[in-house]
């Protein structure tokens, strides 16, 4: 055989797939890197689950109902619940997590020739998605406290004319919200040139969000090219069910049937989904609890003298460390697992259980207290 | 706004979701239009998987194992008693039906500056995949009886150079299986040039071939470039949990990595795909009714003076009609819904159960009976 194998394209050549480290629970007891929610559904909830796939197995050897009514239904509820109002299941959209959802909208608006744009640092997915599309990626930046400097993002949006513009709120790694009118400046900058852009702001963790900070939900009426996403697997600890979605003029669901993939939201989704909206209350009922802790999170840290930027999510980002990754490991070490991601010196930790903050704080300490000793 | 709404991508406006038309059983009770399976599971078989996804919901906050561990290991089990031998985990990769499969492989070693080859007439999802990756499509011809010309399909190959090579045994639409003595051929001739060729056989319909038939799975340890994809939507009677996997050299799952969604495959259909593999004799049980039924379907119809292709799956092509959505609409008309789709001409029956086919002949025998009246 005379041909490369395999035969990879030339740009995918080397690269590691992207993924957190997954460790065992025996290696790291405590797993603080994903941004899960510690808490799982209850028994109750999940006897509720088994029950709705039980009904859905009979029929497993039919397709799925392509159009997901009923979920798009049980969605568009949901939103008005959670800082929407007035929308319609057409508005709504929904795929194999949100990352299937952001790549399904690259699929549509972007391509060869075409521009996402971001503000770094920002979720690290975004730049495969684009890559995955073959649309170009640009990245502006972020201001230091992690905040957009409005007149410079706009100034990038105009220059570079992006047909999607991702905008994390809360962004993850940094847990910064963006406050409404960053959004409907960035809308209205993307009407004004062609081929138009869409301004896709990424509420994975909007649930989360602090008393005061809104939803983009709210200026949906407001601007035809705002696209909202959310997903179930933080607020509504279904990260195992995979289940995204969008809020946004029904002419972009239209559009992502296009290139979606038939059939791509299976009967079991589609049932554990519905099963789990049905006690929305209660997976959301920690959510409260999850705030609390996280804002106990960052002002500790700050009493111990570490800059830890403001969040809106279920994860706090600190720092800064000259050695990161031995702090990291520190951790490891101790049995607890964060995550080495975001700007250059600094952590990120999910927020768990009281307990697990706990077994943070501590092995956070002891790692910092050796280090300090070894610098002694 | 002065921006084009929604700014979707030139080459994809216009053009409709691809999608068979969907009716309600009120509309045509005898659905034959997507070569499902007619038999859904046992009542037991449907309890086991409730009890799996019930077992698996009460972790639903984690993320499910990325590399579905267990899953992969039960689809090499099922494979080596399935044509088949040797496979190993390793060899196995999965995702939400074999067109992320598909879409899979095509972003992995199609894209722009490359080429995805078939033989029309085949799926029609085909050139979907390859448009959403940006990679050239080329389809060459098949013969009169649908087969392939060894030497026109060879030359078709060394001149064109295609990364991916798309060959389904059976062939969608038309039930023609491929011989091993083709696989090898274009395996070996997509070999020769740079930058390689993959050639994927696509046995979405592998376990309906009739008796002599072999799987190309039997010829994964003399090509290295070989990749033979299947799904359980079909023989398995699991259309609704929408699980696709394939069977290669373990490089190639890994190159599949790089592009795949972190977590593509949920906890839930994880869960839901192991249950059913552990009821792979019931689930399977009926396939040979399935073969025998289309034996019985083929026959008839040669009976009755139509052109049918030879099938090795669980649907019949036969025509040929001068209208052909008369007919269709006819049979639409008396409750019964087959496919329009194929070269022109001709329809695409699904085997369903007896009752089912029983309607099929009825209905058929009604409809052109009407029609040479017509012309009377």
């Amino acid at each position: 055989m005379t041909g490369r194998f395999p035969p990879l394209r030339e740009e995918l050549q080397g690269i590691e797939p992207y993924g957190a480290p997954q460790l065992t629970l025996e290696q790291a007891p405590v797993q603080l890197n994903v941004n899960e929610n510690p808490y799982g559904p209850s028994p109750e909830a999940a006897a509720d689950i088994a029950r709705a796939v039980g009904e859905a197995a009979v029929t497993l050897n039919r397709y799925p109902d392509r159009e997901f009514v009923e979920l798009r239904e049980a969605l568009a509820a949901y939103l008005n619940t959670s800082g929407g109002s007035g929308i319609t299941p057409g508005m709504v959209w929904a795929a194999n997590g949100s990352n299937e959802v952001m790549l399904q909208l690259l699929q549509a608006f972007g391509g060869p020739g075409r521009v996402a744009l971001s503000f770094a640092p920002t979720y690290s997915m975004y730049p495969e998605y684009a890559r995955d599309t073959m649309t170009e990626w640009v990245a502006g930046h972020r201001a230091e406290d992690f905040s957009l400097h409005l007149d410079v993002a706009r100034e990038l949006v105009l220059e570079r004319k992006p047909s999607v513009v991702l905008l994390p709120s809360p962004n993850n790694p940094t847990g910064t919200a963006l406050p409404p009118e960053a959004v409907s400046m960035l809308c209205e900058a993307a009407a004004t040139y062609e081929p138009g852009g869409l301004v896709v702001v990424d509420e994975a963790y909007g649930e989360f969000r602090r008393a005061g900070t809104p939803s983009a939900l709210e200026l949906l009426p407001e601007h035809r090219n705002l696209v909202v996403t959310r997903t179930m697997s933080k607020a509504f600890a279904l990260a195992g069910a995979r289940l995204g979605y969008l809020a946004a003029d029904p002419a972009i669901g239209d559009a992502i049937r296009v290139v979606r993939l038939p059939y791509h939201l299976s009967a079991v989704t589609q049932a554990t989904a519905l099963a789990a909206l049905r006690h929305a209350p209660e997976l959301l009922g920690r959510v409260d609890d999850l705030r609390a802790e996280r804002d106990a999170t960052v002002t500790w840290l700050r009493e111990q003298g570490f800059e830890v930027a403001d969040s809106d999510a279920n994860f706090v980002l600190f720092g800064r460390f000259g050695d990161r990754h031995a702090v990291w490991q520190g951790l490891v070490d101790r049995g607890v697992l964060i995550r080495e991601t975001g700007p250059e010196g600094w952590l990120r930790v999910s927020v768990g259980t009281p307990d697990e903050m706990a077994a943070f704080r501590k092995a956070l300490m002891d790692v910092t207290i050796d280090a300090n000793e070894e610098q002694a």
